[in-house]
């Protein structure tokens, strides 16, 4: 019964502004660590040691500010607006991942500034406190398009390959893998969420079982993941593209007169 | 260290169509399964023993009978098509899901008649065969939006929650955690990839350790993860809701001389 293990971390205390986390972590785990594991790390903590609190009043100044590009919105009959922004990390999230949950009263959180930097860090700290060769994810709790719910994936990534490169493999057939191209960053986030529990404080997993996939600290980040949006064919939502269309139909038309 | 246990049954032999898929896989499983384990199928066995096989000639006709819509497509400057579809079951896919790999050549494989009764009738064939209170999810590796590469996700699901229900709950300050819905059925889904490996044969891998998930056989199932698309801000791609609007744009203008 090989196979994976993931478990969260005990005894992680509430992060505020310049905590250790490495030294955080490495006391939780104490001797459990081993060469291979993986560390998920909740952003929420690493945005906490970084001091990225934001007053709620300015909440939705923090969100336009985290904001590169409106993908989309949509202001239900409630009055509720849900805006859908691409951030300065490339990352397409509702409220630009401005966190409200889980923060002292009166505060939201912002994303780590440099997830995948912050993630870089994580491992080699860990590496040098613990003496196993460890990657470390940062998390996130993300929606999707097409899906209702949301999953928690990655962000950032030190020390670990975030995709599983089949492309020059085969099949059982011996036909090539051309388009596979396993994600097994966000799989590793999403494992690790179903035992951290959303209301509990336990922040950090690990996930034993895929040693293969860690490596060098300068294996690409999650940065990685994220798929430019000259590439993406839903870079913009429906509404807002068929608006630009019309906007361009109508314009040209005008013109030809 | 309580958590997860994930890991993939070996001796599943190569299905054929009509195969007893409860029996292959209680056999495999031995006397290991306990009441709240849960067994990720991989769709592509459970299309294989419905017979599900299309000669790879009629590939793009078996396309497009699978989809109900096209959400979006786009050519390549080699020429290569990728057609974004919704397909009879919701689920937005590349190439409606019609599968190449890892099937008997000159073949292709469409997607299971109707996944979540599949999973029903898997989970409760196993409950019987092997009197451990089990939950199934039947899954298939998806592509997304925004993000590159792929996550093996939940697109049949029987006797067990797909939602962990986080609604009305609180957070650790004691305020509502008012939006989030952990797809937890994506997320196990996601977590038996990481043992099952994309080149093996080893379609089916048990997670322990979340018994709090498993239910009744006539909860929801994955149906209720797609989102309807008239409530999808990303129901149709950007180029083609651009083109939709410009010849509204166009067509109001001339109409208006």
């Amino acid at each position: 019964m090989t196979g994976l293990r993931v478990w969260a971390l005990d005894g992680i205390p509430e992060i505020t502004a310049g905590a250790d986390l490495v030294a955080l972590i490495a006391d939780a785990a104490g001797d459990t660590l081993v060469d291979g594991d993986v560390l998920v790390v909740t952003s929420k903590i690493v945005s906490k040691a970084e001091g990225r609190f934001v007053q709620a009043d300015d909440r939705e100044d923090a969100i336009t500010a985290e904001t590169v590009r409106v993908v989309a919105s949509r202001t239900s009959a409630t009055g509720h607006t849900t805006r859908i922004v691409e951030n300065r990390l490339g990352i397409i999230a509702a409220a630009a991942g401005v966190d409200a949950s889980n923060t002292p009263v009166g505060t939201v959180l912002l994303l780590p500034v440099d997830p995948d930097a912050s993630a870089r860090a994580l491992a080699a700290g860990l590496r040098e406190a613990t003496g196993a060769h460890v990657g470390v994810i940062v998390s996130d709790t993300l929606g999707r398009a097409w899906r209702e719910g949301q999953t928690d994936s990655a962000i950032g990534a030190g020390g670990i390959h975030v995709f599983e490169d089949l492309r020059g493999g085969v099949d059982a057939e011996g036909r090539p893998l051309v388009v596979t191209q396993p994600c097994v960053a966000d799989e590793l986030a999403a494992a690790a969420d179903l035992v951290k529990g959303k209301a509990s404080r336990r922040p950090v997993a690990v996930v034993r079982g895929r040693a293969d996939l860690v490596g060098d600290l300068d294996l690409p980040g999650a940065r990685s993941i994220v798929r430019p949006a000259e590439k993406d064919m839903f870079h913009l939502g429906a509404a807002e593209s068929y608006t630009a269309g019309y906007a361009a139909g109508a314009a040209l038309s005008s013109t030809a007169e």
